[in-house]
């Protein structure tokens, strides 16, 4: 009984923006499953890989995919030096302020944009690109930097599990490279743990340096099928813990939970219309509707924002 | 002075078959400075990224890289299901034994054999197969299993490097999936910090399970102008060593010392034809030319072998 005190009251310093409920319980007590030696389920700390979406389950993703808004703000900063962007779409409607026919062309429109605003650069060009942008746009509903719209919860649920040896990856559909100027800081993760959608690069010598270019075509998208193709590619073992919180993630889960020994999956449904946004089955950003079938199908842990978060975003920076 | 003789001291502790001369005293002088808190060189511990080429640097590369011999033995092994082999080249002249014959189509009839004997299956069949060979085959000329042709000296640096807060990388061009099976034993690297030539993957369900199986296509080639596009990719971040031992590590080693602050690169040259083998500038395997001219013009650490090595191969297994 004291012990099992103990392990509460420790739960509650480790994650201190998670309710007393299911979803944090369900946590606490895989953790202690994997990592009491000589129990059945014990791992040994370098096979406890954790992997993590990220829009929608570490940091927000309304009203639009944070990168997709990086794009935009590109596409504004580059448009003087693109004349011809003024009448080829979906350029054009994006600088007559017209969003939604620039998106009308779906995903290829969308692609037509970032391929345009994250390629023909160096890395380290790039990576000034972010942090720049990052320290500048603020998000439209908040007015908060867009590095500060993340989930305090998953936060300490991040460090809680390094603390119990895991080793936390973020697997996400967004841009390798979009990410990893920013998420160590935000998340403790390091850029060599985060994996995501990639376009190709090139070698080159210039005037005598090396440098590596980004080209505008697509190498690996990282969503959906492609999550465990690319789990399997970077790290070449199978994660013990997934969260995520959409169709885009279901993939992921599957292969993580059909790992032997145990497993833990988690998604993270938006359900918080005043604190942050509720969406599901209907929408067209994070959509949840397969996955959210399997979770009950498969007892996997849904964390309910609204219920399970005493806070959603970290308190704001001064 | 004391303290001077200590440092020297463990070094040979940690190094013990390494010879007291001037490639190891390189080693041991950059890990001293890039340790040492409050020194201009120091280095936090999470940037202290070492990356690692394989064939020909942490293990034997001779008569044939091993992955090759890996394949021919695969070719062997399928061909009863592969009756249209024996019309059809390379193969049907590897079935005759007349690998010279076979090898005569170069690149081209190399990547055929590749591609023949590492794709169509899943991920699991592939590391099963990898495993039960490593198991059985024998070097040509030691009569040693594959996996124990390592060399002792690089596996104490590993060591060293990982005791001394670095992590280490191996970036080969070798493929990723047919050294995760057996790096972490020989060299105390985890798969996820094994980077190589990839072929193409997909996920798929079959029979209500999730699998991922493997395509005959090339992916990523992680060779030449590949290795830092592979290192920018998975690691996201530049090493501050590296070691290679041919041409074909060229652009990493380039990449590894373009960046700033303190920079180690090395070169193991093959030296030493009584304990290993002796080969450079005119070797079709593990050529060693132009990296051999560029560390001389940079002063980068050439380690020879035979003066520099005590020992090659670790003592035999019982």
């Amino acid at each position: 009984m004291l012990v099992l005190a103990m392990g509460a009251a420790r739960a509650a310093d480790a994650l201190p923006s998670w309710n007393d409920g299911k979803a944090r319980q369900a946590i606490v007590d895989f953790v202690k499953r994997v990592t009491t030696k000589g129990g059945k389920d014990f791992v040994p700390s370098a096979a406890r890989i954790a992997v993590f979406d990220n829009d929608g389950t570490l940091w927000a993703e309304q009203p639009m995919y944070f990168q997709l808004a990086f794009a935009l703000d590109r596409v504004k900063a580059l448009a003087p030096q693109r004349p011809e962007w003024k009448d080829k779409e979906p350029f054009a409607s994006l600088l007559k302020g017209d969003l939604k026919a620039a998106l009308a062309g779906g995903e290829h429109a969308i692609l037509e944009i970032v391929l345009a605003t994250h390629a023909n650069m160096t890395t380290e060009a790039f990576e000034k690109v972010v942090r720049d942008w990052l320290a500048t746009a603020k998000h439209p509903k908040t007015g908060r930097p867009y590095n500060e719209m993340i989930y305090q919860p998953m936060v300490e649920l991040l460090r809680y599990l390094r603390a119990n040896g895991f080793k936390t990856y973020i697997v996400s559909g967004g841009g390798i490279e979009f990410m990893r100027p920013w998420v160590e800081r935000a998340y403790g993760i390091p850029p060599e743990q985060v994996i995501g959608s990639t376009i190709k690069t090139k070698f080159e010598m210039r005037d005598g340096k090396p440098v590596i270019v980004r080209l505008p075509e697509v190498d690996l998208i990282s969503d959906k099928e492609g999550k465990p193709v690319a789990i399997n590619k970077f790290i070449g073992r199978r994660p013990i813990l997934a969260f995520g919180n959409s169709d885009g993630d279901l993939q992921m889960l599957q292969w993580t939970a059909a790992g032997g020994g145990a497993r833990f999956i988690g998604i993270v449904r938006h359900t918080d219309a005043d604190r942050e946004w509720a969406y599901d089955r209907n929408s067209s950003i994070g959509r949840l509707d397969k996955a959210l079938d399997e979770a009950k199908a498969k007892g996997w842990t849904v964390v309910d924002m609204k219920n399970d978060w005493k806070t959603i975003f970290p308190s704001k920076s001064k």
